[in-house]
């Protein structure tokens, strides 16, 4: 097999086998063909894409990779993944939930490079908390709480690293089964037997429009099926922030409040809906005909909240893992920033659309996440909405309260920036539900 | 300016700048910019190609990526250029014919990858011949002789070079705009004052057919006009090896039996034709006005062929690069081959059509051309034709008569591959001319 010759087939529209796919994929991992090649290749798939079936089989390649986790443990393990939004911090919520509701919940997250930090990075904000266990450690965590959210450890779909890395820099990263073997060879190397995907739709995410954010949902469900997983996609709105706080600590707050029944409504519902969801595979696997439908689920989901069970998995999670559950429970602990700048609406009206991935850069240059892999996070750094699309402000009203400690000097940019991204109008928008749709 | 950002330009569809353009030439010669974001941006010019400014800047930018050529000689410089067939021969009648007709000739070939060798490896057949010229030697030949063939010395398009070597493995070769460029971005570094470009159409050339060829040469000849150049590009069939000959030793041996009037009559009257067109340039580049017409540049052309003054300045060039003129006179001077096989036809018929590339092939596997820049070449190797395309054979007629020293094992493959590669029919197909049309 010679790899010019996949290059000139893809290029030509054909359909590559499943045996050539295989072929890239370990050769490129091993350094036997070079990232030229490989960048032609992914340039290739960007113009011709590639059908169900080259796309199943570029996945599980890259799932082939490396080490596929093997726990060892009892029970049904159900993950929950997000294509990635401003201010989502739902993991922390539904993770400590989905555990109480009788689910293996391994997690294992990445850092972020972006607006915040990954979860990871979250959870690092809480003193002590440690990110990196050995599968040995984080197996027996999620044996004995049911819970574990770790940084990666094992050499999980190496491909994906190397392939991503070069998209990145190649103009590449935009291509529907690129985005879907990466995604998708990372969690089914993970191996969890129900997987829910949250495709967040909208001007913060990737996917800006609900076409494509479906036929991307549509696609990696479908390569979850083949490769023998349960898995349900939900279309999320990502055309505001979710929830009102956006940077590292102060979303580790947020979503304690949430645990404790309160929370941002949004951010609220968005997490019950995902741990249902979890809850509702995590059953058909076990039961099939017994198991109990969604509106079940999430009563199941609203319990486990109300009862501050949750809460207390959380905190039993934590101190697992060497953190400090006192956090948890008196969030009063988190450090506060040192700066502070408050936005206000320079006119009156209703916002009535953000530019939220511009919101994302906001974070970002208040010191809440990396521009490169060196950079270091501001935990402290961010901000709390006071309002958000929809809602109406006279003018000198406070839209947002921005936080840093390390960038001071970058307050009144980040304020700037913010009220850029910010469309008032006199009359409030067409009201957009949180859950767009749902495929199974 | 970021080499990612003019990767997701011309990706989408959009020109590029000048500036963006001469920037990404002048960084990848440089090794700035890596060769993975190189392939992707060729494969993105491949899918969205280039307009015409956008050709002419990456043409200017190649030739301006290294030296370009200053031979401080008087008199109009002409140059012939092939994209490339089975037999072509051409420029080793041409050349001396143009310098017989008062055109400076210096002539910087390459050396072939393929079925054959290039021009400076065919003349390297000549026992002594030197194809390794300083740039003062060769001026200084050209000045005296008025014709010299060496082979790329100085560091001309470093960039192109850079780039076809990417191309190669990238399946993004065989995208016009990367073509002109290449070929025109070395052509303008030779920095003649006129240029006559023989493209050829047909199986044995990178062109299949006429739409294709003729998009390709209006593109070269308006950017080389662009570079202020004098340029005129004649269509050619390479539906058929060009001549009788095909191989190093045989091939020369050909050029000089038609310098001396005789020769394969297509082979002879495109050598007319490319000289005649050479002559017409210069004389329009000399004086303008009274240039004479074509027909009065083909009658020079006929002239010093029929005087045998050209074959005398092959000689005299010959002479001048360290060769023995007494192999122009006496061709029977150049070894013959060890072992030969005659192909016969082995049905009735009419030769209706041949796979001119795997005619190629043939003389390659005979040992007459390199696989790989190391290879060395037979000399002796190649074939004769007897027949060729719209000729009648009856069963067991001689085809051609193969010929190798180094090779004598593969000699049989080669006849079943010709054999293979050679149609016959009960009919004659329509005669195709040899000049397809002009581009001026």
């Amino acid at each position: 097999m010679r790899m010019y010759d996949i290059i000139k087939k893809k290029r030509d529209g054909e359909k590559l086998t499943e045996e050539e796919i295989r072929w890239f994929v370990k050769g490129y991992t091993r350094g036997d063909i070079p990232d030229y090649q490989a960048a032609a290749l992914c340039m290739a798939i960007f113009y011709k894409g590639m059908d169900r079936n080259e796309t199943a089989a570029l996945t599980l390649a890259v799932r082939d990779s490396g080490d596929i986790l093997d726990l060892g443990i009892e029970g049904v393990r159900v993950d929950k993944h997000s294509t990635g939004g401003v201010g989502d911090k739902t993991s922390l919520v539904v993770a400590p939930v989905a555990a109480c509701c009788g689910i293996k919940v391994a997690k294992i997250s990445g850092r972020g490079l972006g607006h915040t930090g990954g979860t990871v990075d979250k959870l690092e904000a809480i003193e002590g908390y440690r990110t990196d266990l050995t599968t040995e450690e984080f197996a027996e965590i999620v044996r004995k709480v049911g819970v574990s959210i770790i940084g990666q450890s094992a050499d999980f779909a190496p491909a994906d690293k190397k392939l991503y890395a070069l998209r990145d820099v190649t103009a590449t990263v935009d291509s529907r089964p690129l985005i879907v073997s990466s995604i998708m060879g990372k969690k089914l190397a993970a191996n969890d037997d129900c997987i829910v995907l949250d495709v967040k739709v909208g001007s913060g995410s990737f996917m800006k429009n609900i076409k494509d954010a479906e036929a991307l949902a549509r696609s990696m469900v479908s390569v979850g099926k083949s490769a023998g997983k349960r898995v349900l996609a939900l279309l999320t709105d990502m055309d505001k922030p979710l929830g009102l706080a956006v940077g590292n600590s102060l979303e580790v707050v947020e979503a304690i409040e949430t645990l404790k029944g309160g929370g941002p409504e949004d951010f609220r519902t968005l997490c019950i809906e995902l741990a249902a969801s979890m809850v509702y595979l995590a059953r058909q696997e076990e039961g099939g005909k017994n198991a109990p439908d969604m509106d079940a689920c999430r009563a199941m989901v609203r319990e486990v909240i109300a009862s501050r069970k949750a809460l207390d998995k959380l905190a039993e999670m934590v101190q697992a893992q060497g953190g400090d559950p006192r956090w948890i429970y008196e969030p009063e602990r988190f450090p506060k920033a040192k700066y502070s700048l408050e936005v206000r609406a320079q006119e009156k009206g209703y916002i009535y659309r953000v530019d939220t991935e511009k919101y994302g850069e906001v974070s970002l240059i208040l010191g809440a996440g990396r521009s490169t892999k060196e950079d270091r996070i501001d935990n402290t750094a961010g901000y709390i909405l006071a309002k958000k699309t929809g809602e109406m402000a006279l003018k000198g009203d406070l839209i947002a309260t921005l936080y840093t400690t390390e960038k001071p000097e970058m307050l009144q940019q980040a304020a700037d920036l913010m009220i850029s991204a910010t469309g008032f109008w006199k009359e409030a928008p067409e009201p957009v539900p949180l859950v767009l749709g749902t495929v199974e």
